[in-house]
């Protein structure tokens, strides 16, 4: 039945272009203390089923799916070479580029990089970028939406893929979604911060308004055309660093000194919002960014008493909590709502509805180590 | 002011006979896990202060104090001997006998070994049996204790030092004292299993009941006798043991197979219940077994937020909680009334009411390792 489905895009779209799929893996966020971590980021552990959410990432635009994917160029700091070549190695994937950030400078610098490399090849390459640390429960919408897209990506523009919402969100950026440019592509007709509860609902009413998931579709020489435009010093800095740089059996190692003159800033700074070339098609894809233990535990499946448990794990009298353990056995006894994770970096126990203070946890082990 | 005192003792009682504590470290509780573990039990941990409980337990009969306390002799499990080492290297006791018992077998045996070697060396001589893993936060009245008791002991009376009870404990068994033998020293008219809270409350107001303690005192010879009449097969075990183990340099390694021959029984069963020679002398000693983490909780200093923590732990909005790390960094945030200890066995996280619940945790990894 998928198979067929499959067959049916295929079967359509043989003449659709072949898409470089550029995955983001700079993230080291703490929001997820103590699993995530410097180390051990978010997107090289199993956090929604049994693969990374690295691993689901590349299955996610492996050439086997609707959207002719091609060879994917990988964006890691340079000490998550590591697992990164061990991840790309247990999903198969021998044609990757890998590129190391010697110094993380956010997504513009890295992007620029992704789109010079990929116009050498051909600037005419369509390219999807996705953060490494994602849940898209439902891939074959965000395959259809790039087809739906191609159109208006080959036209120059710089299509960003947007979550429809599902709830009004305070924790997420938002879209607004101008005149029709094509099938379920829109011109874009104004980015917001993080909103006010009472904006937030008004946005989910309006219908106009989706979440922006940092996820982009562009041509790789429309993309350069617009850094020359509105961030010439990150070009200038991109193009510089690799240069400099060298190039290793599919691993890019850019310029440190020419690389960290690049501004430390995102896309959606230095292109999405100043272009006029922007466009959004939002997609009811399941996305997830699993920003918080909360988040985690709403994921995952639940036993009869509410409780998440994962690891060498003994729950007593215990409702609704998230318990994780990597090796050291964790008991629980006659306590509820609470997020449990055990590392061997750290041990965190936080009442479920904190977990938005994560942080707190993850800098004052920081400061003190 | 403290030395004056005890030279007041020293000086009046020159003539006191020498004591030799028996110290009892075989027990290996889970009422305390993961810190209590079969490999480190509690009595080799730091709890209450910054010493071990055994080391407290030490420097309560070290020969400096008011009552004249020889070399102490030690009963601890065959692979306790290592922490015992230790922790009479730190407090320079150079002239203990060690005595290892092959498989546990309860206080009765283990009390039958020690009595046998101190009646090689002077079947005269008193002993004072303490616990390794309790509290005396004031041992000079267990001093005065031993002085006060010592004619009943040279008589033949087997005492016990019973705690003068501050609360209507349900978790010990109780004493009650008859008739006056001397200062302070009465004869046990009756022991009392762990009351219901009624009848705790009813022995607290008369006056005549003390917690059983397992702290005993009594003259070697005395105690073999009373073995020999109600437990004779636990002192022919005890007898053959010594005969056919063997002794090093300090340490006495009992015969196994004559060893596990004696019955597992406590010395209360097999002693002090049926003899009539039983003496009972409640003192008020600041004692406690800490035997859960909420007593754990009660005895230590707490923070302005009633917390107590130990090891590298960081309490956001946290009230009322225990916590201990051995390395791993712990955090807490937003939670109250939990205990959480972490250690390289394991982490309980429980709510402070269900401390009477931990070997719940401690079976199940038991059965699972």
């Amino acid at each position: 039945m998928i198979n067929a489905e499959k067959g049916k895009f295929l079967a359509i779209h043989t003449h659709s272009p072949l898409i470089t799929p550029v995955i983001l893996s700079g993230g080291a966020g703490s929001r997820l203390w103590p699993l995530s971590t410097q180390t051990k980021p978010k997107q090289f552990h199993a956090l929604a089923g049994a693969v990374t959410m690295f691993g689901q990432t590349l299955k996610r635009v492996a050439a086997d799916q609707a959207a002719q994917f091609g060879a994917p160029v990988v964006i890691c700091g340079l000490s998550h070479f590591g697992p990164v070549s061990e991840e790309l190695a247990r999903e198969n994937v021998t044609d990757a580029t890998i590129v190391l950030e010697p110094k993380p400078r956010n997504t513009a610098p890295a992007l620029a990089v992704a789109a010079l490399i990929q116009a050498e090849r051909d600037p005419e390459a369509l390219m999807l970028v996705l953060p490494a640390d994602h849940v898209i429960a439902r891939p074959e919408n965000l395959h259809q939406a790039c087809l739906n897209a191609c159109a208006a990506a080959l036209d120059g523009r710089i299509v960003t893929f947007a979550v429809t919402p599902t709830a009004p969100e305070t924790g997420y950026g938002y879209i607004k979604s101008g005149e029709a440019l094509g099938e379920g592509v829109f011109a874009v007709e104004a980015f917001r911060e993080k909103p006010d509860l009472a904006t937030a609902e008004a946005y989910l009413a309006d219908g106009h308004y989706a979440w922006n998931a940092g996820i982009f579709f562009f041509k790789a020489s429309a993309f350069l055309a617009e850094l020359e435009l509105y961030a010439p010093e990150v070009l200038v800095a991109a193009r510089e660093a690799l240069a400099q740089g060298r190039r290793d059996e599919g691993c890019v190692f850019l310029d440190e000194a020419a690389f960290v003159k690049a501004p430390s800033i995102s896309v959606d700074y230095a292109v999405m919002e100043p272009t006029d070339r922007a466009a959004v098609v939002p997609v009811d894809m399941g996305w997830n960014d699993v920003g918080s233990f909360l988040t985690l535990w709403d994921l995952a499946e639940k036993d009869a008493n509410a409780n998440v448990s994962q690891g060498p794990t003994a729950l007593f009298d215990t409702q609704g909590c998230l318990v994780r353990s990597e090796e050291t056995p964790v008991a629980l006894i006659g306590v509820e709502d609470l997020v449990v994770i055990a590392t061997a970096q750290g041990i965190l126990v936080m009442h479920k509805d904190r977990a938005q203070d994560v942080r707190l946890a993850a800098d004052a082990f920081k400061a003190k180590s």
